[in-house]
C-alpha cells in the first residue's frame, strides 16, 4: 500500500514536472557572461520554490560571481539535520547542431526529459525541494528531520564562491550529514549509493627548448625540440600497461577491502559492453592485474588531457618548436595526500627532463580522495529507502571522478555525504541531448522523502 | 686593377640600389589573396628589369596562381647556357609590431637594407639581373654565356606552378647548369658554395582512441587516451641521443667523404656560439658520435613540428581525448629514397601503435636529398670567382634544409645547380627586420658576373 507521501507525489506528478520544465527553460549557463541575468533568474526560481515548499529563512546570497541560495527548516528538535546541496547552473549546450530539440526548450520523448540540466543538476536538485514539499503536505507542515539547503550557481565553473562560503559559515551550515544528488545509478533499476570518490592533482607542464622556433632543416639533429622533449618526458610516466612509473606514487595506496571487491564482482558489469557502448574503442587499457572497476575506482591514474605546441595548422611547416604545454592530471585514491603526490611528480619531472629542455610544473587544482563509511546511520537508512523503492538490494559503488564539495563538507563541517543520485549512465551529462528519465525524477522524490523519514526515526 | 665589370658596378651602385628599393616597396606576399595585384606588379617589375638589362623573349606567364617570368639571351654559340632562378614573392611580414621600420618601406641602417624580401629573395634575385646588365654594358651588348631566366612568384607558398611548368617545358629551359642565389655565406666574408641539401618526408600522424572525449574520472585507468597513445608512439622514434630507432632508416646512409669532413673541420664554427647565438638553449642534442655540422648536414633526423589534441584552453578540463595529431618529418641524406623511408615509417607506426589506439599516416610533402659534384666545371669556376672576389678560399658546405627547385632542375632538366648565395646567418629570413648587407648586394653582382665570364671561358 502506498504511503501518504507516495500518494501525494503520484497525485502531483504533472504539476511537479511542469515546474521542473519552467526551471529548465532558464539558460543558466554559469560560464557565459551574457547569461548572467539568466543565472540570477535561476537563483530566484530556486529561492521561490524553497519558499513555496515551506522552507524558512530563504536567502539569495550575493557572491563575487553567481548567488548561493540558502534556506532551512529547523523545527524537529532532537532529530538529525540534513544539508541538501545541489546546483542550478548548467554547462554550455555546445555543439548546438547536435541537439535534436533545443537545449532550453525541454522536450518529453520516450519517457525522458531532454534539456540541458535535466539531470545535471536541475532535475536532481529539484527532487530535494519536492521531497520536502511532499513530506510537509502529509504531516501538517512538519518534517521528520531538520533540513538546510545550500544551492550554488558555479558548480560548472569551479565552485569558487561556495568554497569560500562554507568555511566562513560553519555554524550556520552545521548538520549531521549532507545529501547530494549529482551521481548516477550503476545501471537502470539498481539502487546505488556512491561511497568513494577519487581525488585529483591537475597540472600544467610546460617545456621550452630553443629561444625561438627554429628551421628544422638548419638545426634538426642538434637543437632541442620542446614538443619532442615533452613527449619524451610524458612517455616515461607510464608503462605499456598504464602502471605509473613515477617513484613513490603507489606508496600510500590501500587496496579496497575484500568485502568491497566481492560486492563489485556482483555488479551487473560487462567489460565488453563497457568497451563497446561507453568507451567505443578497440581495446581497454590499463593495469592488467586489476579489474576494470578497480582501475577506474580504486587505482591512481595519470592522464594527459591535452597537448599543444609548434605548428598545427594545415599543411607542412618545418619548425623545431620552442615551447609546448600539456595538461596532466593524476586521480588519487584514499590515503594518498595530494601534496605528497605533487612533490613526487615535481621530483620526477626534474629528474626526467631531457637535455636542452626546461620544464615548469603549474598546479591548477586538486583535492584528496573521499571515502564514506557505509555503516554511518544516514548511509544505512538511505540504502534501505533506496532498496525499498526500487525493489532490489542497494549497491555501494565508488566513482572514479571527483566531487570537490563532498571534500569541503568533510573538511569544514566534519560531515559525511550521502551521494544518492538518480541519473543513468547514458544521460549525456555535459553532452548534446542531455536527458533525465521521468520515472527517475518521480522515484527520486519518493526515495529522498523516505530516506528523510527513516533518518528521522534513527533518533527518538 | 678592377675589371671593367667591377668598375661598371661601382659606378652604378646607387642607381642599382634605388631600383632594388623600388622592387622591395612592392608587398608581393604570395600567400595573401588581398596582395594578388601586388604580386602581379612585382612580376611586371621583374619583366621590365630583364628587358632593361637587355634580355630577350621576356614573358610574364600566367599560371593557376602567380605568374612566372621567363627571359633569355642566346647569342653565345658554343658557350654553355646558365638558367638563373629566383623568386619575387615574399613571406608575410607578421608580427608587424616587431619591425623597427615598416617591412615595405626599405630602410638603410648600419650598411644593411631592412625590408621584407631584402635577402629572401628579391635582393639576391636582382643581383642576377644586374650582373647581366653589367656584363652587356662592358661588352657591346654581349654576354660570355647563354642565359635564361625563370623567376617565380610562389616560392613561399609551395611553388606549385613552377613545378608544373618545368616538366612541360624541358626544351625551352634546356641549360648546362642552374644558378640559384637563395642560400647564405657560412659566415661573414667566407665565400661559400652549397653542394648538398637534405631531402624531406613530411607526415601527419593521427591517433584516435575512444569514440568521443571521455570523462577522465569515470574512465581514467581503463580507456585508451589518444594523446597519450600518440606520445607513447612518438617517444619510441628516437633514443635519448637523437638516434632514430625506426628499423631500416640508416640502411642507405652514406657517410660524407673524408675530404668533405676535413673541410668542415676547417670551417670557422663554434659549437658554443651556435648554441648561444643561434639555438639559444642550455644544451645541444643529437647523436653524440657525430659532429654538430654532420648532424645538421649529413645525418637523417626526425622532428615533431607540432602536436595538438584534447583540451588546451585555460584552466582544467578532465577529458580523455579521442583524437590527437602530430606533424612529423624526417630529413634525408643522399642515397636515401623517400619512398623507402616512408614505407619504413609506416611499418614502424603500425608495429608500435599502443593498444586501443588507431593511427593514420598521411604524407604531406617530400623529396630526396641533393648533392652536387664539386668537380663540375660550373661549380669549379664559381668557387674561383667567389674566392677571387672575397680574397679567401671558397668553402663547400651542405645545408640541412631542402630547396625543392634544385631537385626539380636535376630531375626534369638533368642539370646541377650552383647554389651561390650572399645572405648572412643573421639576416632574419621569414622573421621581423629581415635585412641584406648592402656590400653583399654589390659583391654578389660582381661575383656572379665573374662567374659567368669564367664559365664562358670553359668552352672555346
Amino acid at each position: 500500500m502506498p504511503s501518504p507521501v507516495d500518494s501525494f507525489v503520484k497525485q502531483n506528478e504533472s504539476r511537479m514536472l511542469e515546474e521542473l520544465l519552467d526551471f529548465l527553460r532558464i539558460p543558466s549557463i554559469s560560464t557565459s557572461p551574457e547569461h548572467a541575468t539568466d543565472v540570477a533568474r535561476a537563483a530566484k526560481f530556486v529561492a521561490d520554490a524553497l519558499t513555496a515548499a515551506g522552507m524558512e529563512n530563504v536567502e539569495v546570497i550575493p557572491t563575487g560571481k553567481h548567488p548561493l541560495v540558502y534556506a532551512d527548516w529547523l523545527h524537529a528538535p532532537g532529530k538529525p539535520t540534513v544539508l541538501c546541496y545541489g546546483h542550478y547552473d548548467v554547462q554550455p549546450p555546445d555543439p548546438l547542431e547536435l541537439w535534436h530539440t533545443p537545449p532550453f526548450e525541454p522536450s518529453l520523448r520516450d519517457g525522458n526529459i531532454y534539456a540541458r540540466g535535466a539531470c545535471d543538476d536541475k532535475g536532481q536538485m529539484y527532487m530535494h525541494v519536492k521531497a520536502v514539499e511532499a513530506l510537509r503536505s502529509v504531516s501538517n507542515g512538519k518534517l521528520p528531520v531538520n533540513v538546510k539547503f545550500l544551492i550554488e550557481g558555479e558548480e560548472e565553473v569551479g565552485g569558487e564562491s561556495i568554497s569560500k562560503y562554507i568555511p566562513e559559515h560553519k555554524e550556520k551550515l552545521k548538520a549531521d550529514v549532507a545529501l547530494v544528488s549529482d551521481t548516477e545509478l550503476f545501471a537502470d533499476g539498481i539502487p546505488t549509493l556512491c561511497i568513494g570518490l577519487r581525488g585529483l592533482v591537475y597540472l600544467e607542464i610546460e617545456a621550452t627548448g630553443p629561444a625561438r622556433d627554429l628551421h628544422s632543416g638548419m638545426y634538426g639533429g642538434a637543437a632541442p625540440n620542446a614538443v619532442y622533449g615533452l613527449i619524451e618526458l610524458l612517455a616515461k610516466a607510464k608503462d605499456a600497461n598504464g602502471r605509473i612509473l613515477i617513484p613513490g606514487i603507489y606508496d600510500d595506496v590501500v587496496p579496497p577491502a575484500a568485502t568491497e571487491v566481492e560486492s563489485w564482482e556482483r555488479l551487473p558489469f560487462s567489460e565488453e559492453g563497457f568497451l563497446r557502448d561507453e568507451v567505443g574503442s578497440t581495446s581497454l587499457t590499463g593495469e592488467t592485474d586489476q579489474s576494470v572497476l578497480a582501475r577506474v575506482w580504486a587505482r591512481p591514474t595519470l592522464e594527459v588531457h591535452g597537448i599543444a605546441g609548434g605548428f598545427t595548422g594545415s599543411g607542412a611547416k618545418t619548425v623545431i618548436p620552442a615551447r609546448a604545454v600539456a595538461k596532466v592530471s593524476l586521480r588519487l585514491v584514499p590515503k594518498q595526500e595530494p601534496e605528497r603526490v605533487l612533490a613526487a611528480v615535481k621530483r620526477w619531472v626534474t629528474a626526467n627532463t631531457p637535455k636542452g629542455i626546461q620544464t615548469t610544473v603549474r598546479v591548477l587544482s586538486g583535492g584528496p580522495a573521499i571515502s564514506v563509511n557505509p555503516d554511518h546511520p544516514a548511509i544505512h537508512v538511505a540504502a534501505e529507502a533506496f532498496a525499498e523503492m526500487l525493489g532490489k538490494p542497494t549497491v555501494f559503488i565508488r566513482s572514479g571522478g571527483s566531487i570537490p564539495i563532498v571534500g569541503e563538507f568533510r573538511e569544514y563541517l566534519g560531515i559525511p555525504t550521502v551521494m544518492m543520485g538518480f541519473g543513468l549512465p547514458d544521460d549525456g551529462l555535459h553532452s548534446p541531448n542531455e536527458k533525465y528519465r521521468l520515472q527517475n525524477f518521480y522515484d527520486g522524490i519518493r526515495t529522498i522523502a523516505h530516506f528523510l523519514e527513516r533518518y528521522g526515526r534513527t533518533r527518538q
